[in-house]
């Protein structure tokens, strides 16, 4: 390792002073859904090569410093998860949330045609809207209810005017904001009595993909329900320092987008070309210390505090809910300064909290305070 | 942090035999453009928190675990380095040179709107073919010459054809294998003659735009040569973990395609939603220790190194060359044992050896007998 110069002592002093700035602002992060309770410091070592994924997990490329099997082994898991066929399903991890849509919406579009019309609720996430412009989709954006769920009488409505064309439907395992979730099944009965035979129903199921497999009663969202594609976070619930995310498809739809690319000697078959081979790494790890159960546990614990935090609210007479088996915590929007002191995340008048274990009953309490200063007093 | 359970005793020595691996793989690895002498282990600490730029780099977000400023720093550095003019112009820390490609593309088609046409050479890297697909683009694919660079005159023939359409034009400044340059003036020069007076000039520079700025008599292709934007990677000259590329355009451009959401108070601009933080410090590090001057003169004495390697390979009566500036040195293809015992990129009959200064002369001289052997038998 050689380096031409050491880091100056100004500049070290700079690193050192960003590092306590996010240590503070990391302790106070409550409106976002980051589980922030991780040690990946075993993997640090793997950073001193150049690795990268390039090109398909499945297949063999000429540059060998990668992860791809442990990347494999990532998917494979998953895959189990949420009842994908692991002989016809196929999978990757992507750079976030953002990527996995847009690789699900590019193969939904391929695989049903240029001619297909994509449909999502208003209250999806900002990514979807973005792809289907960088995309170029014919579109629709269906009304929710009051809740965030998607109104399925609107939906039939929008759907029958385009009967005669494929849907690619995009469906959101809880909402960003609400943590609402549509139902695939109902989706799939109104495709049926409209008519439309050419679908494709992608899940964005970014926080709510590591929640509901472990709750009782969540809704139901897996490849059992005859969906084609789904994606959740990795630093979401699982809790990790880089972004990223898993797409699961079937393996018959990404042969429609793949090429081969001989300089490289390999499947060009994601949304990325060169691709981190750390978070592979990261998630693995994640599955082999935390593993499903402890992320039930973690889950099942985030929902309970979720319920005392409704119940803090309630007695100083705020009006908190939650969706179903969701641990986001919705309430009237506070001041700026309570906004901006907690990092919540505002949406109209209303604003949420998301009570994952990092939070203390404590907290909670300051933050019910400081809302209730703000609340109560116009 | 807690953790339920510690890694297990198998799956710590498999995390043991996996870094092993690397390490053999990473020493042997001469066919691609990647600089691996680094050492970041000084950044690690950030790792302990979820890290996140979502977001325009340039605007504020409610979530402030980000390193934004950081970022900020290092695009006002490559914007001087590139003579783009810092009150115009805006970029970006991307996951890698596909997405920056991406980016730069969707721009393009924008702002020239949706009736432009897309023109590349067949040489271009697979992720502009891709992005093209992705985006919709209709598009010309033009010829290139016995070095890689773009034929001119087939370039001229093709833009007659839709001299009434806009034109989005991505030339490739150091083709991935042979090192070709495209050249931003000729190209201009036919526009003009053409009468095509839409266009938007994209250049991917991902390996050599870290390289012609430190080369005497080296291709120019920055903003003063009227581009509208650029890209060049972070994993390859400057060297990193974790693939990243930077992208730089016109403020007034990417406003095109921007939006604003509320729920993260964000201004959404790049294609990414939640970004990688790390990177940005990595090439801030890089930049404050190598700095500018210490790639010029890994640039150079890698050039000279690659003069060297052809030397050796004529010894042997093989025919090595290279194009202008680059440390990309071409030969016939050996065969594939020798291909994969050195990492080397093949296409068609030839392939390359990559002069970076990692390698020393007697692990040329090692490949060049190896090649030699190959070839020399038939």
């Amino acid at each position: 390792m050689r380096w031409l110069s050491k880091l100056k002592r100004e500049d070290k002093k700079r690193l050192d002073n960003l590092y306590k700035k996010l240590k503070s602002y990391d302790e106070n992060s409550v409106g976002f859904p980051i589980n922030r309770l991780f040690d990946y410091s075993e993997l640090y070592k793997f950073l001193e090569f150049s690795i990268n994924n390039v090109g398909d997990p499945f297949e063999e490329s000429i540059y060998k410093v990668a992860t791809h099997e442990i990347e494999r082994e990532v998917i494979k898991e998953f895959e189990e998860l949420f009842n994908a066929n692991q002989d016809k399903c196929w999978g990757y991890v992507t750079n976030g949330g953002s990527e996995s849509n847009t690789f699900a919406m590019y193969v939904g579009r391929e695989v049903m045609g240029k001619d297909c019309v994509l449909f999502y609720s208003k209250d999806s996430h900002y990514s979807i809207q973005k792809s289907a412009r960088i995309e170029s989709f014919s579109k629709e954006v269906v009304d929710v209810d009051e809740y965030g769920e998607i109104d399925y009488d609107d939906f039939k409505l929008k759907l029958t005017k385009h009967k005669d064309k494929p849907a690619v439907v995009v469906l959101n395992i809880g909402t960003t904001v609400t943590g609402a979730s549509d139902s695939p099944e109902k989706i799939k009965k109104i495709l049926s009595e409209v008519g439309v035979t050419r679908h494709f129903i992608h899940c964005d199921c970014a926080f709510h993909g590591m929640i509901f497999p472990f709750v009782d009663g969540a809704p139901k969202f897996d490849f059992s329900c005859g969906i084609d594609s789904l994606c959740f976070s990795g630093h979401k619930i699982i809790g990790s320092p880089i972004p990223c995310s898993i797409v699961l498809t079937y393996k018959k739809y990404k042969q429609k987008i793949e090429s081969s690319v001989e300089y490289v000697g390999l499947v060009d078959s994601t949304i990325a070309g060169s691709r981190n081979a750390f978070t592979p790494l990261i998630i693995w790890y994640a599955l082999k210390t935390v593993g499903l159960k402890g992320y039930k546990k973690i889950v099942n614990d985030s929902i309970t505090l979720a319920d005392y935090a409704i119940e803090e609210f309630k007695k100083v007479g705020i009006n908190a809910w939650r969706n179903k088996a969701s641990m986001i915590v919705i309430f009237d929007k506070p001041s700026q300064k309570t906004i901006e002191k907690w990092q919540l995340s505002p949406k109209g008048n209303i604003t949420h909290l998301i009570t994952l274990t990092h939070l203390s009953k404590k907290m909670i309490k300051e933050i019910v305070y400081d809302v209730a200063k703000d609340l109560n007093r116009s």
